[in-house]
């Protein structure tokens, strides 16, 4: 018998991934400013730490799987030390031009692309489509944290359906 | 220019649930017993209480995916008080009985059923691989709150990256 396959548009996933980046974007938008880069809860990361590795991962990651150029993971810019954003609107700045490197670069990925092996941040072997998964989740697990954080503050966090 | 097709195995779908899955039930584990029943930040609900959540959509989840069946959501157990676990055990092997539901049924979804518009648990209206991914999205929302919840208590998590 045939294996049963699923054909997604490549389009869909990008649209996914910004869909969950969009909810991201709006619980950065949620905190107080000094929250934002101080409360943490169980000697966790606060939550501008969080969506500092999400951006970065998104950044550079976006360009390794169009290009196979990766970074490596200690030259992550919020790793190296290189990205300090001082206040949320820096921190959504970056945001926004990272939403806008994902539209240039998701085209240029090919479907041969999505199923090659490629060495993620120099450091983990997966195929490129394992990569997006990777990504989505990662960023899904870090932001479900943040919605503790608002609501240890006190503060509604947005609708996680609404994406 | 023809759009770009990303095409999966539908067995990996399955798969990439079930790792999912896997890490939640170690969450699971995590817990002390009675701080699984009891403990909880912001007002949010205990960390048994969101995997029930977790537990029915994928209990009643797949069988409408596979035969187009929806529990209404009123009546999901956790939501009507019909699934109320006491202890770990019980909620584990719930747990458990499920993973091989998913695995019975899965194979039943046929390529063309994944791409069928479908009215999930008789409320919203998406196809069978849309709600593939919202409940997948959903369970890593939640399970990233345990992670929170594991750390507060001074319990280190299990790795996430570990599927």
């Amino acid at each position: 018998m045939k294996a049963t396959q699923v054909t997604i548009p490549a389009e869909a996933l990008l649209k996914h991934w910004q869909g969950h980046r969009g909810l991201t974007r709006r619980v950065i938008e949620a905190f107080p400013e000094d929250q934002l880069f101080s409360f943490s809860i169980g000697g966790m990361r606060n939550f501008a730490h969080l969506a500092l590795e999400l951006l970065d991962i998104a950044e550079d990651g976006i360009v390794g799987m169009a290009t196979n150029k990766w970074v490596p993971m200690n030259e992550l810019k919020h790793i190296s030390g290189e990205r300090v954003p001082k206040t949320k609107t820096e921190l959504l700045q970056a945001w926004d031009k990272v939403t806008e490197d994902l539209n240039t670069y998701w085209p240029q990925i090919t479907a041969e692309r999505f199923h090659e092996t490629t060495v993620v941040f120099g450091q983990f072997e997966q195929t490129v489509l394992e990569a997006y998964h990777y990504f989505v989740d990662n960023e899904n697990h870090h932001r479900g944290q943040g919605y503790v954080y608002l609501r240890a503050l006190g503060i509604e966090p947005p609708p996680f359906w609404d994406r």
